[in-house]
């Protein structure tokens, strides 16, 4: 019988664990103990009140983590490898001391790109999950998300990478810019499509445009839905600016939840890209189940 | 001896006040009581407790308002009146009835802009003050602020304009977003030019280039001096792009305080134009001068 172990994506917001034979899930397990509210000495804690009925009482089960955890404010920082590298570099998983006995803990590094400056964390576990899942898996990848990351991947190796504060702007410019008084909950994808292609075409893209957001409200009698998805579409269009400035878009992997996903889908299918969407949740846990076969069979 | 009156700049978050007896100024009051925190039927007591001293018990004296007073939240709409437009358009000024026999208070209009949608409440006044002090001036107007505006001036018209919110987003990203653990309140001139060109030269122009400021400190090791001044010099590089694809940016009338104004000088004298700096208060007070004058002599 395979081996019992422990896949942990431990983020900033949220943790989720899943209790692992082998390939085989046992049981998902999530927490809202992000790494965002927890001092290093209470991670081990948050843990063991998650999984330790699950934990044989005889040797140490290997726990493999991704994510936030690792960094430098987190359990413990587990650094950055640097790319171009394979996205799994299990020769850089640092092992985190426990007091507990029944533990072995390891944690993925992060990636770094020193020119231009960049970092991710715990998105590379997600393209070893897609490389995983599909190896021959070769272009752009992008991960929307508060944070989106477009990876170019070739031959198995992280490339090259961007992140975008898209999703950030998003959310502050909605919830406490002067734009909250003209966007709310509401969607209308017209806006969208109009924002998109402004965002795309200018010079300064859709970050020039802002503003209009309001005026459209209080001279324009544009709805709060049509501008909310106007606001989303003017910032995706700009990242997408910025993006094809950058790489070919022609065809995209996208990894993410299905709102924002679709989202991104809707925008790269405007620019005639080509789109398959995976669940990020199943990428992660490939990711790590990969990292765990890895460290198994004493790779590399 | 002239007639004494009182000139009003009422904005989101302050409540600006001179006692002027012609264009004489007899006495300049200020209060936090801006129009934001405000419902209509408190600003008459809370101007009274301002000004209420130097009231002559007979008759009615005039004041004149202009800004964030007149907007739809404000103490009565004043509306807009449509570019391109003289600056100052006493006709469609809106009176407001007040419960004090003392007082016979005008608002000044705002203006808007159809295509593309944009409005202005209160830098109109600051465009005429401008034009009353220096009647030849044509071209460029940039007033700096949480919404910068850029006023395209010729024959003493506002021909068109934009408005960026390049300040609300550095406030936001500063305070809000991830970027507040790598900026604070130094400031380091390099990295003022290295995000100002940045900015400048790139598609999207400093929104692409956002994470940088997390990452140049993760991996980079910048100080938050330099990286607060780069994430200013990005956003500011930003909107020069656009302001550069609408209009010739050579000569340059800045109208703003002193700190932010200084750095709108130095990105515009990176890019070779010559800038011209006013005091936006002095400039305030001669446009509601002028507008008061025009009421007086009837015009138009």
């Amino acid at each position: 019988m395979a081996k019992l172990w422990i896949a942990v994506d431990w983020g900033t917001s949220n943790l989720r664990v899943w209790v692992m034979r082998g390939d085989k899930v046992l049981a998902g397990l999530s927490s809202d103990a992000g790494m965002g509210g927890l001092a290093p000495e209470d991670f081990e804690s948050v843990l063991i009140d998650l999984i330790g009925e699950y934990l044989p009482e005889q040797g140490r089960t290997d726990v493999i983590c991704c994510g936030m955890v690792g960094a430098a404010q987190g359990w413990q920082d587990a650094g950055y490898t640097g790319a171009p590298c394979p996205p799994l570099n299990p020769l850089d998983m640092v092992e985190v001391a426990t007091r507990d006995p029944r533990l072995a803990v390891r944690i993925l590094p992060g990636v770094k790109q020193v020119t231009p400056a960049d970092v991710m964390r715990g998105e590379e576990t997600q393209i070893a999950g897609l490389l995983a899942k599909a190896p021959d898996i070769e272009g752009l990848v992008c991960l929307p998300g508060t944070h989106s990351k477009w990876v170019f991947v070739r031959q198995g190796a992280i490339e090259g990478f961007r992140t975008y504060l898209t999703g950030e702007l998003f959310a502050l410019l909605t919830r406490q810019s002067v734009l909250r008084h003209s966007t709310g909950a509401g969607w209308q994808s017209e806006g969208f499509l109009e924002g998109l292609s402004t965002g795309l075409e200018r010079e300064g893209g859709g970050f020039a445009d802002l503003f209009s957001v309001r005026a459209d409200m209080l001279i324009g009698g544009r709805s709060t839905d049509f501008l909310t998805a106007k606001l989303s579409g003017l910032l995706l269009g700009s990242e997408l600016a910025a993006v094809r400035g950058l790489w070919a878009v022609d065809n995209v992997q996208i990894v993410g939840d299905a709102r924002l996903a679709q989202h991104y889908q809707q925008a790269l299918e405007y620019i005639g890209a080509t789109v398959v969407l995976h669940d990020a949740s199943d990428v992660t846990l490939m990711g790590l189940t990969q990292a765990w076969n890895d460290l198994s069979e004493g790779k590399p």
